[in-house]
């Protein structure tokens, strides 16, 4: 495997299906409590998914092929999941985002991007200079990011269940590290 | 939902088909890299799931039935993933995983528990006494402290590759908290 771009496809295209396996269905005790306040439960994050597949990725990439570093990103409304989560139950968020990450893989096939297209420049608002390549790979990581989020909230939901065991339990130690 | 153990059992049932559609024919890039020497891979964290099935959960759940506080749970191997790994394939892991997991759910079932059996008293090693309650919790979060792990395992493998981004991910800072 020395093609990035496969592998970053093989990640994208599995997460779907890996939220709706430990997801769907599942008692809301685990998927609609948080961490407290201002926090995401599970179900909010799906819906911050399904907000990303919309406005994030693939328009993202699509500016860099069309205007690369002469026109910025549009800002990250990063509380626009709240919108795409109303009026929707669980399993509805998770077949929205199943659909969605489908097109927008289908659209990257289309591009059938090249090594010297991955290198190609975009301008994000914050952070300056990236290479389209770094977008991609973010794209998966950020699928991560937010499973190991799934992973703490939900956690979070037995810290007092497991009495003495959480001593040895790293995942009611996380804080998130101030994002994901 | 106001039963425990049900609860539990939920989460429970979901864990194999998760790590499935997350991590089978991923490219080993993604599934058999660590986090440096001494750390696992995400499929030596299935060797350890596997592990557990086998020698912890079950086992020390008979224990408190048989014994009470009067005889310790045997302490864990924290390297018993090793053995179970060898000659195997990820994809071979994962159905051992499937199959423990579904033989241990069968085994919790026919047990019947009620509530008052949750609050039977067992010794473990270093902890103390722990009740059969605190296991099956555990037993659970283990399971996402491991998926925490995962994700945070993989997500170390593009470190490099999302290049500024880094900055907003989470998973990128989390060190694990000494433990899963």
């Amino acid at each position: 495997m020395d093609n990035p771009l496969e592998r970053t496809v093989s990640l994208l295209t599995r997460t779907p299906r890996a939220l709706d396996a430990l997801l769907r269905d599942l008692p809301e005790d685990w998927t609609h409590r948080n961490e407290g306040e201002g926090t995401w439960s599970a179900s909010g994050v799906v819906a911050h998914l399904i907000h990303c597949e919309r406005t994030d990725w693939i328009p993202r990439a699509r500016r860099v092929l069309e205007f690369g570093e002469t026109r910025a990103f549009e800002p990250f409304d990063r509380e626009g999941n709240q919108r795409e989560s109303q009026g929707k139950s669980l399993g509805q968020l998770l077949d929205e985002f199943t659909r969605l990450r489908s097109e927008s893989l289908e659209q990257l096939r289309a591009w059938n991007l090249r090594a010297p297209d991955l290198d190609r420049r975009g301008l994000h608002p914050s952070l300056g200079t990236v290479t389209l390549s770094q977008l991609l790979a973010t794209w998966a990581a950020h699928d991560l990011t937010h499973l190991h989020q799934i992973s703490r909230v939900m956690a979070h939901q037995y810290r007092e269940a497991v009495g003495p065991w959480g001593v040895y339990l790293g995942v009611m130690k996380c804080d998130g590290h101030s994002s994901g």
